[in-house]
């Protein structure tokens, strides 16, 4: 869909910081503001009816920001607790550390948080990197906020078994479509208070988003939803159908590989309904969570003498015999993987 | 130079979060930096051989990740302090207190600084909101580090009399063509290990700088400098030369006005030779910084009454006679404002 998708930018457009002065997130396009809405409308993936969207530097901004809004605003020697269970994805630790804040420290593994001290718990569903899909797990009698990490949660990687609904709920259009490059993240904010927190975090940091990815991810979501509204495109040719379609080819591939390498193992996930395709399916997540086998001690020093690049279980919180591989590459890259990891032996 | 300027961007491009893997600022399009790298060249205004270019999401960003790269690494209770001289950008504050970092910490007034620790200074030259030249201030012999913000050292605002070779110096997109949507800014840096940790801060907070602003600035600049290298422009296209002859022309109308309105004085900047432009020539700021005449206290309030909005001075460091407006609106507003303010009366 590539010329459907072409974005023209002249000279003298798009040159100011601001983007709708009546909106608590100035720096927002209105444009891009009603194709989020409407895509989670047509996907069903999360509620924005009577929500709040601030617009950030992709979802890496938008965490640290979810952190500010939610962190007491008595700021004092004690930082506030974020947690997350393992494994976790592995950025959030340096987006926390990075700003040595006094307002929230990382205190890692959710499910091992034991003091009774008010926390923030991310919730990530589907996981990165292992493809679970995620509940609160803190067991604790003191008050919890909750940050919801839903990046994943698109047709193409996962059943939509429920609309979404939480009080700040994290998007991102890297994963939604793939454009990285873009970086364009969205959070979808219960209440108004925290919402301008929020938009003040990206203020005050980055002076607002860049508007020619705005514009860009407006005009490709909006390429998306037309897909389906106008009935114009054949299935195979709507988006999620298309990328669902590629995702699962990739996977029975991958899996075939797996089985035959005699080293790794992989997660199963359970069939579940997808209201949005209106069919069981399996979960196709964007990356591969591997464990090796009894014997074996470090699935990344496997990974590396097959000449494969992984990131290694110990960066996710979890142990050495974990690694995370993508699902992403191009296909040359992806094919030369699979290749690569059917011929893997046991020493 | 609409036309010329003009990017086009199809679906499939820029979608990768990479775009140079050999480079430390792995995020940063090659033509940007070689844009970046051409056009500092041609003005004369800094050095960029055998320095290291991050780019940011504006440089409100990189000033955030400058604090970040020069601070002690060992982070204690005792935060560095960070002083600008009076009257400073108002923003400083803002984007230093919004992360409470146990690194660094406001500490106002460069020209009031009086304590034995260690510092870092953020020389704004010229200076927003004044217009002024500006060197380091900091009387202290207590171990000093230097951010340079040269965002305003462009022909069209100032004589440009030196070549700029500081350890760190910020610039943008924003103020060097005012595409201040685009969030682009970039900085030039000495030492590698600064540059590392200044990449590593943009990576860790927003994973990267929008390629779709990147690839338009890259081409933009790359319009800027063909004007000059091809001399396919005549003289009065060419972009520094045009834009220095709409601020000087606004210039004349708002001092004019001012002279008029016997309610405000405004800054007199002296005269200076400009190596870019080989001409004698006057400084003309893109802020106006307005003092009320004797016997009136908040220039702010004078303003106000004349319908036209200012930032007052307390924001910037001094008291409520002083106030900052902008020279950068379009046609119809600045004509409107030189209108409002040449009817001012002292009531």
């Amino acid at each position: 869909m590539s010329d459907e998708c072409t974005v023209v930018i002249k000279g003298w457009e798009l040159m100011s910081y601001y983007s709708d002065s009546s909106n608590m997130c100035w720096f927002m396009l209105p444009e891009l503001r009603d194709e989020i809405e409407r895509l989670h409308h047509l996907v069903g993936n999360a509620v924005t009816k009577d929500k709040y969207i601030v617009v950030g530097n992709g979802s890496s901004q938008l965490f640290q920001a979810a952190l500010f809004a939610v962190s007491p605003s008595d700021v004092s020697d004690h930082p506030i607790n974020v947690v997350v269970t393992a494994p976790y994805y592995s950025e959030y630790k340096n987006a926390i550390n990075v700003l040595h804040s006094r307002m929230f420290r990382w205190a890692g593994d959710a499910t091992l948080y034991d003091e009774n001290k008010p926390y923030i718990e991310v919730v990530t569903s589907p996981n990165n990197p292992d493809g679970t899909l995620r509940v609160p797990m803190v067991n604790s009698l003191a008050e919890g906020k909750l940050i919801h990490d839903l990046a994943y949660y698109w047709p193409q990687y996962t059943p939509i078994n429920y609309e979404a609904g939480h009080d700040i709920m994290l998007f991102t259009f890297s994963k939604c479509t793939g454009h990285a490059g873009s970086r364009i993240g969205w959070a979808i904010v219960k209440d108004i208070a925290v919402a301008k927190k929020m938009a003040t975090f990206v203020q005050s940091s980055t002076m607002g988003v860049s508007k020619e990815s705005q514009t860009r991810a407006a005009k490709i979501i909006a390429v998306i939803c037309d897909g389906y509204q106008n009935f114009k495109s054949n299935e195979s040719e709507l988006f999620f159908e298309y990328s669902k379609r590629l995702m699962r080819e990739r996977w029975e591939k991958f899996r075939g590989a797996i089985e035959q390498s005699m080293v790794f193992n992989v997660t199963k996930y359970p069939r579940a309904h997808c209201n949005f395709t209106n069919e069981i399916s399996e979960t196709y997540p964007s990356f591969a969570w591997l464990k090796c086998e009894e014997g074996i001690e470090n699935s990344h020093h496997c990974l590396r003498k097959l000449n494969i690049c992984g990131r290694e279980g110990e960066r996710f919180g979890v142990d050495s015999k974990y690694v995370r591989i993508s699902m992403l590459g191009i296909d040359d890259e992806f094919n030369e993987m699979v290749k690569r990891l059917s011929n893997a032996k046991k020493e």
